[in-house]
């Protein structure tokens, strides 16, 4: 359960920041209408407003690399929820330092497959 | 109801690191059997095995600093739980450099108060 857990975890992980560095747009089934995104300290409600956030940041290139992650169920409201911490670099456009981010999700399954109902963003000043 | 989630987040994030930075074992009555920490990737489940985590950390003197802090509801699972997720910085010991971190937190309520289910806690090295 647990091996489950960490592989659905990293399925998710991988498959976010791989979409999310080749073409954002495709996030969208992964959200509903009661996911919740703070993007650097700004709120967005429900996929069309998270989808208008993540498709207009202004970045050509990203490229997330991770470096943590963990997972942990939510066993007294959602013992299939799953919470996912995620800490990495982040290589923007063609600068040469990566910042630091981190970032958290909680999954919530439907059916066979999990859907974001919180996201998390930051990146990790000094 | 946004600002009261904004409030009681500042709150426990405020009330936890003072009493972490002056007397970890009172952290206990947060936590309960269903709690699960991270600590590090090391994964503690129940109060008992995480306080004897948090406080055999092997670490005299930890300031943490917080640099920013974001909340959100967990809408689809329950309304009033709260999820948390700080970064910033922290000092160890005599160390002159800080390092920084990142945690979250998923916070449930109970009567008027609210326990930790979810605590991953990451060190955000290079």
């Amino acid at each position: 359960m647990a091996d489950q857990m960490e592989q659905i975890g990293t399925a998710f992980v991988n498959y976010y920041y791989s979409i999310f560095d080749s073409n954002r747009e495709n996030l969208r089934p992964l959200y509903k209408d009661q996911s919740v995104l703070t993007f650097e300290g700004q709120k967005c409600m429900g996929a069309d407003e998270i989808m208008n956030k993540l498709t207009s940041l202004g970045l050509k290139q990203v490229k997330h690399k991770i470096i943590t992650m963990d997972v942990q169920p939510t066993l007294a409201v959602q013992p299939n929820g799953i919470l996912v911490s995620v800490s990495g670099n982040l290589v923007l456009d063609n600068e040469q330092n990566p910042v630091k981010f981190a970032q958290c999700f909680y999954l919530l399954p439907e059916g066979s497959n999990f859907w974001v109902q919180n996201d998390i963003f930051r990146l990790n000043y000094g």
